[in-house]
């Protein structure tokens, strides 16, 4: 994972900048439209960083969202002590997420009898261990089937019965289905269908001494939703630094990306309005956005004092090698460039660039 | 960078496993196809590993190719000594390529009369730089175009003039648009028109007491062409994994592939015949294979004790989120199949998924 600094050192190479002011606003503009009777758990995934997650817990945030056990690990040891790992619970990493439970309390998530067979056979009862079955509610991906009753109930009695003290929190869902949207029309639709669904099992599966609990999680819902109705638990992630993505889909404006990646040229050629620039598929990743007419891998801006100013979309970065990028400028821009000077470049997905850059980011 | 062990611990998580008898022949094939009279400086971005670079030095190899100024250190400071830096000169890193030159014999690329410049303000005639006129012979990346004689000749005389001591080596090109095919015919006569264009430029700057080097890099041409006639030098690197789109090129059969990447499933859902694994964009990398009908990011194999085991092409990954994959299998397939059972995949893209995959890779 990474330690960002405030590096006065010059950049030389492909680095992530983030913005804290646009973090800041971000994180406030979620922390304000959520109900305070809801627990609001960020997806620390999307950027893995200690410094980031400094900047949430100053704001109140104690509880998150990771996406693997080395990054629950990393953050347990980043002093986080209420963590959840929204993935199904890998088995072959058992035995490490039973070891963080004795010490920090610990979200799993359920998608199957044979994986909760593998856990209850581990457990003693005395882990700090909290259940979500992870409900399918049309994504397709992971999860419980949610029409699936019996499934789900035959698994929620498995667990109950053998370990009557660890705690099933209820229903976990992702929505990832969102990202194919390109309306906040469409999102609300799509979200009440989940909340339709999730109620649904929710009925069926209620008992007059437990009632579970509802947990969503997309950047895109969350960002969109007026009303909180039936949700007790949020888990955005990507919403902290934001994207082109999530822009195209209409969860922010370009003003609400808190990134972008600095880059030197090492080429010019006005011949063809383009520069090469140090930064490729191991800096951006492949992630694409298909124009129709091309494939685009992210957008320049310039940096300003509040935040980032875009350009206009003509300049843009179409290919990736390896170690370099291939950006078309607009031929009033070219002549002003020179090799060694850097340029900005928003990413397609924030999460995989600021993966791919944790060693090399800067919060500006 | 990495080191690769022979680790006898279980796999838990996505990791590349590489076999080091595909790696053994797909080198001596390599190194048995040049001749004696051509230089041999393999890529070694593809791979980015002491263990794999000791491989090569126990196979006689002692000059290499690197993209980035980093991998230069990390393979200098692994006692490689003679390293070309096969990407324009990023003037930002300038300091560290001359400080780099003080110990070991460094070969840079240069592709405007501004980057040389900006390089010989900075040289004193006594550093081991070795200079490439990087050449574009049809690419359109980098590189001075084929046709530009004037300007070639002004930057190479601006540099003999001004250093007589440092070195020109020659003429270095990289046919990236040799990935865009898809037959040996096609790869030849691809091949054929860069020896043109490059035997053009190299006659046209000759002089009676220097006559410049060809160097020539990507894996397709170097994997397919019979005659090195006019070559002083070949640079291919992602020859010693071969992946599935050089397979789709035509350079290599997908017995030659060494790598695949061990995920363990984390769900399976008989009733859409997909298992989910641990293993997503920030393993495979979101390089993709368009079908026509789909996009695949990888296809099964087994592991079998000479290399790997094509399974049909049905069973294939066809979804990547950032840390889970979900595979498609073939209904028979699919019952045989567990949480906790580990599936190999090979990448659309070797270099990316071994860059990926530095820190969790394994020779077996």
């Amino acid at each position: 994972m990474m330690t960002m600094t405030l590096d006065i050192d010059p950049i030389c190479r492909p680095t992530l900048l983030v913005k804290e002011s646009i973090v800041r606003r971000n994180i406030a503009r979620m922390l304000n439209k959520v109900p305070d009777s809801i627990r609001f758990r960020p997806h620390f995934k999307t950027h893995q960083s200690h410094t980031i997650g400094a900047i949430y817990r100053k704001m109140g945030v104690d509880k998150i969202t990771v996406s693997s056990v080395e990054m629950a690990d990393y953050f347990a040891n980043d002093g986080w002590n209420d963590i959840t790992i929204a993935v199904p619970l890998n088995i072959l990493q058992l035995d490490r997420v039973v070891a963080l439970a004795q010490s920090i309390s610990v979200g799993i998530l359920i998608d199957s009898k044979s994986t909760a067979d593998h856990l209850l056979e581990i457990l003693n009862g005395s882990e700090q261990i909290n259940i979500w079955l992870e409900i399918d509610a049309g994504y397709g991906r992971t999860g419980f089937k949610w029409d699936c009753i019996t499934e789900i109930s035959a698994c929620l009695n498995a667990i109950q019965t053998r370990h009557p003290m660890i705690k099933v929190n209820g229903l976990l869902t992702h929505s990832g289905h969102s990202y194919q949207l390109r309306s906040a029309q469409d999102i609300l639709a799509l979200h009440a269908q989940t909340m339709i669904r999730l109620t649904a099992v929710k009925n069926e599966i209620s008992r007059p001494d437990w009632c579970p609990l509802i947990s969503i999680g997309d950047t895109p819902s969350c960002s969109t939703i007026k009303s909180f109705e039936g949700i007790d638990e949020i888990r955005p992630g990507n919403f902290v630094y934001y994207d082109l993505t999530q822009e195209q889909i209409g969860s922010c404006t370009q003003a609400d990306i808190a990134v972008a990646v600095a880059a030197p040229i090492i080429g010019v050629y006005p011949d063809r309005n383009e520069v090469v620039i140090y930064g490729g598929a191991v800096h951006f990743s492949k992630e694409v956005m298909d124009t129709g007419s091309e494939k685009v891998y992210g957008y320049l801006v310039t940096s300003s004092s509040d935040g980032w100013t875009p350009l206009p979309r003509s300049n843009r970065l179409v290919k990736l090698s390896q170690e370099q990028g291939t950006v078309k400028v607009d031929s009033e821009r070219i002549n002003s460039l020179r090799v060694g000077d850097l340029i900005y470049i928003q990413p397609i997905h924030a999460c995989l660039a600021a993966d791919l850059l944790r060693s090399h980011t800067r919060v500006v």
